[in-house]
């Protein structure tokens, strides 16, 4: 089984990641032996899902402290990588207290990765108890999901995907809607896995969602999230907030699986939400002026609730799960 | 001025067409000889946009007419290139209407030709009054089109974009949001269009339009229609119905563009709209199963009104345009 995010059994004291730059057509694994590493991974996005983010920069802390370099300077330098998701700052804050409290550097980040495996699974576990009604009456389930929040965004199990594996493991006949996510086109991430997994998928471009639903080929939508304001207002991946409108077009529950770290619970609402704007390149060479917002918030009154490790919480009621 | 169809000066009764298929990179043009090449360029979107494949269609006529084939044979070739865009069928019920009256095949394809340029402009004009008094307000207008509906999805002018080339005739100061419109990219058209006229715009995702309206980027969006039922509910191009749904989640004004003969006033609503299915090549050499509609269908409530060469009609009151 390939892993996101390990350490290599030769002891080396390096963290090997999957390259998601190169999938689904090579299958290539680069050591991080830097704090450095470890930064440019998260920028590039050859570790990418906010969950796994959280994890490699745990790890990055840790490779920065053997190069003998300040804490201070390893925290700005991972911080500034991406700005949207907020498990990035919440795995440099949890580094941080451990530090403080005299805890191993490469413990705690061990522990943020078995932890966030963990979560991942209990979401699959709850977030199947949505699909297994609907596939009870219907004989089967379709879900949508945009970008990737599989395996491939988190240390195991995937966030949004992680129901979907609990229903096939469960022997439900499920089939998911998966969207390309230009520009970088994640849903090749997403169709890669679920066809590793043998479950069966249909790609179609973004643009397609809204008619899907109109013609009654989704009973819901599943995604991600990259941060969870404290009233549920939840920013992922751009073009996830045109779902949850068709999704609500069309009586489709739209829900957004996420651990807890995924919730900021000092950010109000979607408007405090930094939205990074990434690279024209990723486009292609196009010699055009290009806006390329990675991230969009899709409010909380259009969520039918959050699928966390500890339940599916309202959108509105995320207090209820503040550690 | 490069024309998207055009008889050549050399006297020799064939039709030169541009090649959009390999715009915006390379200008090529192609001679059509026969009915079959006209055919091939509808169906392989050489041509395209519902009013230059009626324009194609009209000459398609002519040219199997001269090649001694049966008119029967001729339309049945012709229909079966493309389903939805109605203004297929309008222009081959107009030949045969035309033919039936003894008139000459090649001079109504020049008058369907002729007539949809006039039709555009006038869509310009009246589209020019939703512009004027944003800028008035504003200083600027800031619209939003999706896939390509300026002058190369037509014989001329454009519809969607005729008034935003109006605007920027009159001295208005216009920006236009250019929707990428995955799997066929039909933005790069636009913004090449643009570019060529010195119209400020900016490329974006798919993805990007939610966002976008939210952050109250947009005054107003503009598309084209490839069939518009009697009841006002378009289908335009796969991802116009998610603009139109967040359009109308932030008040932002959501108009059609296209004239009278983009009006099917046979089919009494969106249900009754064939919706075509294109190959998974378009989105390349995927390995993955693929669902790829060309088209959505907006529902009439969600349209502001629909520009016409007779004026600005609200959706659900298109009898008021029925020849």
């Amino acid at each position: 089984m390939l892993a996101t995010i390990a350490e290599p059994d030769n002891g080396g004291g390096d963290v090997v990641i999957l390259d998601q730059t190169k999938l689904p057509r090579e299958t290539v694994f680069v050591t991080l032996k830097t704090l450095a590493d470890a930064a440019h991974a998260i920028r590039v996005m050859q570790v990418r899902g906010a969950p796994l983010i959280g994890a490699t920069a745990a790890y990055g802390v840790a490779l920065g402290l053997r190069e003998g370099l300040t804490l201070e300077r390893i925290i700005a330098m991972l911080a500034a990588t991406r700005p949207t998701a907020v498990n990035l700052r919440w795995a440099l804050s949890r580094m941080q207290s451990a530090l403080a409290l005299g805890r191993d550097a490469w413990d705690e980040a061990r522990a943020i990765a078995r932890e966030d495996a963990e979560a991942n699974a209990a979401i699959g576990r709850h977030g199947l108890e949505i699909l297994k009604p609907v596939a009870a009456t219907k004989g089967r389930v379709e879900v949508m999901t945009h970008c990737n929040a599989g395996w491939l965004a988190t240390v195991a199990h995937g966030t949004a995907i992680s129901p979907i594996y609990a229903a096939h493991d469960a022997d439900l006949k499920v089939h998911v809607w998966v969207s390309e996510t230009r520009p970088r086109n994640q849903g090749q991430l997403t169709a890669w896995e679920l066809a590793q997994a043998g479950i069966p998928h249909t790609f179609i471009a973004d643009n397609a969602a809204g008619l899907l639903m109109m013609q009654g080929k989704v009973d819901c939508v599943i995604v991600g999230a990259d941060r969870i304001a404290a009233n549920g207002d939840t920013a992922n991946k751009v073009g996830t907030y045109l779902k949850a409108l068709a999704a609500r077009a069309h009586g489709v529950p739209f829900y957004v699986a996420a651990p807890v770290s995924t919730i900021d619970f000092a950010c109000p609402d979607g408007t405090h939400i930094p939205i990074e704007e990434r690279s024209a390149e990723e486009f292609g060479d196009l010699h055009t002026p290009v806006a390329n917002p990675a991230f969009d918030v899709t409010p909380a009154a259009l969520i039918a609730g959050i699928i966390t490790e500890h339940g599916i919480v309202p959108a509105d009621q995320l207090a209820r799960v503040k550690p």
